[in-house]
């Protein structure tokens, strides 16, 4: 894979780029596959460009914010793996006035902090892009109080504006004192483990995927899954960021954390 | 849900479902979501059919085998679970003639063997629908000797017309007595566990499609996903088993095993 | 169990004492089997000296710090939980000048943080009783960059008078900036999850004991198991913190880091 | 280690192993650590006792039927793992009548059947050891429906005189068709998996203790943990089997199980 070289400085340089495609020659290789996010597309992008060298790219990182595919390689286990922890935190969450925040990955994007949000019946998700501010979630959790609702789990992503799990805990705590804080920050963690079934089946789908694409002569595309169905998107296209389908996922997480 | 009364023997007559109508009457109990497989649908769509009574499906089942539906929640936490086995299973299966047989369920279908044995790397996966035959299977073995194919892995689900895994190692030792074969089998496991954050997820979405539908007049129907869009399909439908859609991933399967 | 009471502000006073002793006897209770740490057999040594209801008391404290007993109900559990989430770290922990800092429980008390360095190979575990400064540690770390270790995951227990990972991380950088710093913090995530083998095994011996020990007379003592026998150990005895017999952890711990 | 050598047929002559002694010595090697089971230090302690080579044995079996130490390295491993399967298991079974045979390793020994027996709360467990017939067995059976006993799981050790887990069920509903019988058998899983903490911290202060005994003189021994302190333990009377100490697990089995 490209991975290492993207994240060499030298290949962020034309020179870089020049001598990457000189190494590849030399060791005759045919085409390139790689497997990241924005970072590696746009070094791929930018090397195909220049170079007209065959490259197919697979989406592979956790946040699953790339846009062309409905779901990236990784996204699958890292949410496994926050259910996993958010479950043995609560076999704990019995107190009333105890409040306990989950830091998770997504410094832009909000789909792993929403998604085990739902999947763990948190009473409150703080995404990068939900707006919410410290107010915001005092009054959600108090709602929460009133109707008895036994959870007390606040799913937070690394990247919102107000700050990370310690911080928000103690601004919530600084306007309402009644409550006490817990804090788990996951941190990397949820990169790594045993991918989960449907993430091997995604990855070796888009491999088979990308190996016909380049014997079938395409290039400087993505291949993602859209509606479960295998399609080719340019690299274009592919670097922008995804942020507007969350609002099915908001308004379910909105219903049942009520 | 309805799943005790559609076990109960009475239920399978009218004047079962009479009674059970009767009992919702009395209960105030305004309308139903039934959550199971084939089963579960036909009593609730008789019971629906005979009284009118307000009743909303969903996909219940780890086979993943309703139409209607591309996925059924459990189904993902199933494949999650025997991937986990088969994998611990692999630690040791490192010797050259040892063939080590995973059997899974699936009485008349094979999404479970097909999508483990694509995310596990098995040389062969034997399905209800494949038609493979003991002799298949050997020749498909010795082609992977001959590739040098690392893995010993064969997955079988339990329809197989050829029998278990048990009835299948056995026949395979009496064809070709070089192998040395292990069975395990995995039974009820696959049927427990927590549920994955996908089944959560799905599981929600879904849960809040039934209250709507209800709300919004619908009836006699299931809540179902397909291309990742919530849909609403007459039991009579769903009811039919699905078979056809599994060529993309006996095609993967395949290329990933030789 | 007294768990809910020895919480609770009443049970703090003689006054609160005798209530609890009222309401036992008017339930006809015979006799008291009590789970905790010292809190609870504190509370619990005060009733029965009292009041001489005879109790006798179980360790269950995932901190493993109660004299008279070589393990406690739910340690074991803790530290596989532990491990496995330092076993995902590190499956991204390669470069060469990222350290991972993992916080663990044990605010008086090193054992999980010991067991679980020695168990993930850490190239340095901060306990609380130490005494390691953080000059100490980043003179580990730089012996560790030049013996080419490839671990860099250092377990810090909360209770370390430098902080908690995020201060000592924040330290570290301040004192040597090559190294990139990344932080979890696993939080009450530890008091929870399905308990192990051992642990269940361990609870079945103990509770067999504690039934069998008010048989035959016995109270106001904990059952334990040292050097896999069962004991009965005075209260008294039981509530004074074990703090010394971790030298042998400690030199296996510094052996394996180097 | 010497694992693969001691299956190799070679090494069961004393020619084969004047050919292994000839390798360490030409590669310079100054003394072995095997890690295994019966069949490793057989083949190590012939080796000794022929050239004199100094090993030392650690004891390595999921079985844990070495005597000279309480745990096997893979043993508390191999025992989360049966309990983590049977846990799956229960959560379906829930039926009155409907009994989960559950067939564990244990070809001589009952270790890891007794212990996830208990751990699970087993109606019944069948070790080698036991002698229990396929009468006694319908007869706690019969006993814990009377009791109202709501765990419908039967653990069983595959080398149980009767039979596997298969045999044992259709025997049972021979004798009693009441019972609808379901079948796991977890086979070669129970040898994979990442390894316990506990399994981890026995193994680092085994190899440590190895590694100290060599460099004192010690050879032909395995080491071995013994009420929680480390031994050093003959080859020859390592290899006897341990049957002996099983009493006290039996007992407690019996009390939890009614």
């Amino acid at each position: 894979t490209i991975l290492k070289s993207a994240r060499c400085e030298a290949f962020r340089t034309e020179e870089g780029r020049r001598k990457a495609h000189q190494a590849l020659l030399e060791n005759e290789v045919d085409a390139l596959v790689v497997i990241g996010g924005n970072g590696t597309f746009t070094g791929a992008m930018l090397l195909a460009r220049e170079t007209g060298f065959p490259i197919i790219g697979l989406p592979g990182t956790i946040d699953n914010d790339l846009s062309g595919t409905d779901f990236t390689i990784g996204f699958d286990t890292a949410t496994n793996t926050v259910v996993e922890a958010v479950d043995k935190i609560r076999d704990t969450a019995d107190s009333h006035n105890r409040l306990f925040f989950v830091e998770v990955m997504g410094r832009d994007s909000g789909f792993i902090a929403l998604n085990t949000g739902i999947a763990t019946g948190a009473v409150a998700v703080m995404t990068p892009e939900s707006g919410l501010s410290i107010q915001d979630l005092v009054d959600i959790l108090n709602l929460g109080q009133a109707s008895n609702k036994t959870s007390s789990i606040v799913i937070v992503a690394e990247g919102h504006p107000e700050g990370g799990a310690f911080e928000i805990a103690t601004k919530v705590h600084a306007i309402d004192n009644k409550y006490e804080t817990r804090v788990t920050v996951l941190g990397h963690l949820q990169r790594g483990g045993d991918p989960s079934c449907a993430d091997r089946v995604l990855a070796s789908r888009m491999g088979v995927a990308a190996v016909e694409g380049l014997l079938s002569g395409k290039k400087s595309v993505m291949a993602g899954v859209v509606n479960d169905q295998l399609v080719y998107y340019p690299f274009e296209e592919a670097v922008i960021n995804k942020t507007a389908t969350l609002e099915d996922e908001v308004r379910i997480a909105k219903i049942l954390s009520i």
